[in-house]
């Protein structure tokens, strides 16, 4: 492809690294700003660069924060004893969507996954073991994906942490809120019977 | 959606600004970022300024270049009486690809269309026509797509060079190569019945 520029090469070569980005979105993305006034590429370019410069990891939790210490670990309102553990920062955000989850959280930053190569030394879970064995955590809770890899990373925590006096739960497995029933896999199905809940005409955190 | 962090806010804000791009998208964008090491995103950030700021467009075709009068235009052995009028710098870049042009181009920015309230004024058509009027120009290929827009901009273009000595030419509308005749709309098929050319068996140019 004949850019008739270097520097609008550079720019698509350089938007083409993103995931899920190719040479012509990225192109179509670099035409658009051309169009649009400076200041829309100068604020663009410097939110990416206070992005990776200036987010920090809570040396608690993991999550993403502006501070040591994210604003959930630090909020005197939260139950630190109530740890939720998850794979990604996104899956806190959906949590916190819900606005009833009052307890902390544990980001893991991925799920152990042999096919690839992603061993328990690879995430964040030798903190997670050390916060439980050290006391002050009564609830674990995993809210990892149904999946291979989930399960098995659940498995491994649950293992380490065997014998200490902390309760492990996981979120509930089932319907979901609008789906037809007809439609449900069986397992799915199956463990929404199995793990029936008392009938209740509203359900408020 | 609390993104516990006011800078992936508004990198996030940024990124969501571009065409095509929504908040999830974007925020799946910032976590890579923040995943890679800050080498990448530096690079990206300084490339689309430098592409911002930096790029040109040519003052004689409009095309975009990295110096006043682009390559095309400065090359001796292009065909400088011969103009391929086309609507965006795309189109230059998917010309240039077939390899088998040697004219040059004029790039209008856009297409006429009073729904969108583009009228003649707002794209390049005045330094067009004045090329034609101040003579040098032989051919006039219009390559706009072929919608109402792009047969209203031909058509106010022609109706403007009328009575000057140039020849007006259209590239060939016709079955792409590869497609299958029966699933050829009516009109495509009807034209390239009427502007059938003789036969060769390799097409060169």
């Amino acid at each position: 492809m004949d850019y008739s520029s270097k520097h609008l090469e550079a720019a698509v070569n350089e938007i083409s690294q993103l995931p899920g980005i190719g040479k012509r979105t990225a192109l179509r993305l670099a035409l658009h700003l051309l169009r649009q006034p400076k200041q829309q590429t100068e604020q663009l370019s410097e939110a990416l660069l206070r992005l990776r410069n200036e987010v920090l990891f809570c040396k608690n939790c993991h999550n993403i924060s502006d501070t040591d210490i994210c604003e959930i670990c630090s909020n005197p309102h939260r139950q630190a004893e109530q740890v939720c553990v998850v794979e990604d920062i996104r899956d806190v955000m959906a949590i916190e969507n819900t606005g009833l989850y009052r307890g902390v959280y544990h980001v893991l930053g991925g799920k152990i996954s042999p096919i690839d190569g992603i061993g328990p030394g690879d995430i964040n879970i030798a903190s997670l073991i050390e916060k439980v064995k050290s006391g002050g955590v009564e609830e674990l809770i995993f809210a990892l994906s149904p999946t291979m890899e989930g399960d098995t990373t659940n498995f491994y925590i649950f293992k380490q942490i065997e014998g200490y006096p902390v309760v492990t739960t996981t979120i509930a497995r089932g319907i979901a809120v609008g789906d037809e029933l007809e439609y449900a896999d069986e397992v799915t199905l199956g463990r929404s019977i199995v793990h029936r809940v008392p009938f209740e005409v509203s359900l408020k955190g």
